[in-house]
């Protein structure tokens, strides 16, 4: 368990949704958020999110939508107890699962969801530099290849639910590449810093059992401006609703 | 043959290129402009094109950069033929082979270039409503799975050379999935008919033996304002100096 001194008290959504998250561990910014933005989920829907860490989208997406039946699943004991006790904070009701993806628990085996949710790790095994902190390093790159993150995914879903997950820009090829048929109607956003520069991440939508063209839509742009020039933030009037105000993404 | 009564004379790049093409067969538009505007090929280079058509692409470059050593692959005889005599007319040294890209013709086995380049047909076999003509439907629909195009492209580049291809933004994932190792450093263009619309053609280039991240850059955007107002054209500037001044293209 993180000592209590270790942990920060962050405010996401306007300060509608505050979560405890490890000072130096993986702390969640506005990726989550817009993950859970993203999901076109309607109360009574369940949804599933691997690798659920501190609980940022789930409860983000539990904010924004009533009603639903929330379950994640979290291989680090520490975050899945503090996913545990955001919920209960926050007032939101959150089923968190102690275990491996790739070894999904029986608990979760039997079941299938209409949506599965996940923001996996952004580097691959062996690329870039190792992060201090163990927790963060878990977090941030793969132990578990995205080939099989998707694979559960799919598993995970009924026929007709949907995945959505946001990752890294330049993993676009291994996104893709994990996405043959059930999937269909795939649907990728780009988002990029501002306007006119290379996408940062992406938001993949697809559908299991889908039978539509993919759909490569215009992306969406973070931050006004060129360039930073002002103090404070310079998020677009998009994204402010997204993040201060639980709007949800349609793309 | 086509008969020349079947034949229309269009003018690309400004008119500074006039291309015989079939009245009712595949015509070539804005697509194969973008592409040879998109190949960083420099004097002194050798460029292949797959599957070359009445050759707009590969003279469309050829009118750019001077001094390249152009070569093209057509799988019909009144096509290649048709190539021939563009490049003739309009003094552009290009040598067409007749050949199927599925089996390499032994003249180009033995050869390796610095670019290949290709604008594959979009739709996949099976799918779509077939075209009369049969020349436009072997232009539009794949008889050749695209990862059979990507291959043979892959296989006559030189270490260090460049693949380059545009394709429709719905076929994305089949393309990103027939592009692994051998090739690295690939840059993802989506083009989007107008801002805020989905990429409709998406141009993909990559190096052989690349080692840097995939980028996803920001759109192109061939016209202007939100949807069609006047009359005639409203390209944007841009896109103007690609199809009228032979701009390159860089992303």
């Amino acid at each position: 368990m993180f000592a209590p001194a270790n942990l920060s008290d962050d405010g996401f959504l306007g300060g509608r949704l505050r979560i405890a998250q490890p000072r130096h561990g993986y702390r969640a910014a506005a990726d989550p958020v817009l993950l859970a933005a993203a999901v076109p989920a309607r109360r009574g829907e369940t949804v599933l999110e691997l690798g659920c860490g501190a609980g940022v989208a789930s409860l983000c997406l539990g904010a924004r939508v009533d009603g639903l039946g929330l379950t994640g699943l979290e291989l680090q004991p520490d975050y899945a107890a503090l996913a545990r006790s955001n919920a209960i904070a926050n007032e939101i009701a959150f089923d968190v699962v102690e275990g491996d993806l790739g070894r999904m628990p029986a608990v979760l085996r039997g079941r299938s969801f209409d949506h599965v949710i996940a923001n996996p790790p952004y580097f691959p095994r062996g690329g870039g530099t190792a992060a201090d902190d163990r927790g963060r390093e878990l977090a941030l790159r793969e132990e578990t290849p995205l080939s099989v993150w998707l694979a559960a995914g799919v598993r995970r879903l009924r026929p007709g639910g949907r995945l959505t997950l946001i990752q890294a820009a330049e993993r676009l090829p291994d996104l893709l590449a994990g996405l043959g048929p059930p999937m269909g109607s795939a649907v990728l956003l780009p988002i990029a810093p501002r306007i006119g520069r290379d996408a940062g991440r992406v938001i993949l939508q697809a559908t299991k059992g889908g039978r539509a063209a993919f759909r490569l839509a215009t992306p969406l742009v973070l931050h006004e401006g060129a360039r930073h020039l002002t103090d404070g933030d310079d998020y677009t009037a998009q994204i402010r609703a997204v993040l201060r105000d639980a709007a949800a993404l349609e793309f």
